[in-house]
């Protein structure tokens, strides 16, 4: 891996092969403007951001039982809401519990910091003014309501995806309830785990009921009469 | 601050007074489509992501002595971008270090784990087609270069910010350097701890030489040669 990094970079510098030669002349050559010249320190904010992508930055935090649909639903919201030209993240297990959270367990202290920092990730996306949605269990009102702290209020989409128990076991999409049945996985959430769901959550969908397409519009139907992104004409 | 936001929820009701009534009622009404209806998982992908902000995401990674300018020049390289209608965030110290670092001090473990994290948020913001900027210290060459394992060869910009010691002393502009040669600060790099200057970084900006704009020109002429982002007309 480090031998195909020197590689690579070698064939960078064939690419190139004058670009460090010619940085390091200039800096060599050059006068010491630096010194003279004030820079005041420009820095763009959440709101300049905002404006060039014509959105505000917000989480749409999905939380409900495995195999309820939260990762299906979060992606389908994205996938709409990018063929309005909106920029969309999905942060879920795939891309966050394999390298940011690759050193947190499950253990009850490890499941609070993963939150935790899924909390913080999504509040660094909305500052970068993109509509990132987060597709976890996240059982717990108490770290779902810690997440809701760290962001604007009115900034934070709660949406609890609903869903029977019975049918998300029918659902099974990783065969994960029937390990847990079968006791191979402890402390599974719906099973031998509590899921506590949501008090007031901003949107409830219940995807037993309604088709994802159906449960995806009235995510976005919230989105637009919050003004957290243009309605559609 | 609970009371707080309880209050902001009531007001969120009154402002929206039928809108969680109308899901309900909407749920319960609809027919049992959902089973019937077969959803083909859309995900966005990173190429449809970079396509709508018409560049590449990347991260490009300032390295150097505290007071070398890193910050100011991560902002200023933002600055020019976003001029140019590209879609920027700036990782640093004021948002990573009170945020999903503050679990972690200055230990050498610490110290890892804190640009671990930083490049694992990297890699997502990449994922997501932003331009990401990086302004730690990051002294050590095994750290930055395991951050450099996680991205995309073509997709990680390493631009050290080459200052003599001397000069960052002088500038000091937290009065860092006066309490680590008064001993307060343990282990200040540049003082009492090493600092690694890359080997081949992509780019090399020497910020006592060079303004700041002349500094961050170099790093856009970079992106823009390596075409991740298009060139000026």
């Amino acid at each position: 891996m480090i031998q195909v990094h020197y590689l690579a970079r070698h064939i960078r510098e064939i690419a190139y092969p004058n670009y460090y030669y010619e940085i390091t002349r200039k800096n060599r050559l050059a006068e010491q403007k630096a010194t003279n010249i004030t820079w005041h320190e420009a820095t763009v904010t959440k709101q300049e951001r905002e404006q060039l992508l014509n959105q505000k930055g917000c989480v749409v935090w999905f939380t409900g039982l495995s195999g309820s649909g939260k990762s299906t639903l979060a992606n389908a919201v994205a996938h709409l809401l990018h063929e309005r030209k909106h920029h969309t993240y999905v942060l879920d297990g795939d891309n966050v519990r394999h390298g940011l959270n690759k050193n947190l367990g499950f253990s009850p202290e490890d499941r609070e910091e993963n939150i935790r920092r899924v909390g913080e990730v999504a509040k660094l996306f909305v500052d970068a003014g993109t509509i990132v949605m987060t597709a976890f269990i996240s059982p717990y009102r108490a770290d779902r309501d810690q997440a809701r702290e760290l962001i604007a209020e009115n900034r934070f989409v709660e949406v609890f995806v609903e869903c029977p128990l019975d049918v998300c076991e029918e659902r099974d999409p990783k065969g994960l309830y029937k390990k847990a049945r079968a006791g191979e996985i402890k402390e599974f959430t719906g099973i031998s785990a509590p899921y506590e769901a949501p008090h007031i959550p901003e949107v409830v969908v219940n995807t037993a009921e309604l088709s994802i397409i159906e449960s995806a519009q009235q995510v976005i139907t919230f989105l637009e009469k919050t003004a957290l992104v243009p309605s559609e004409k």
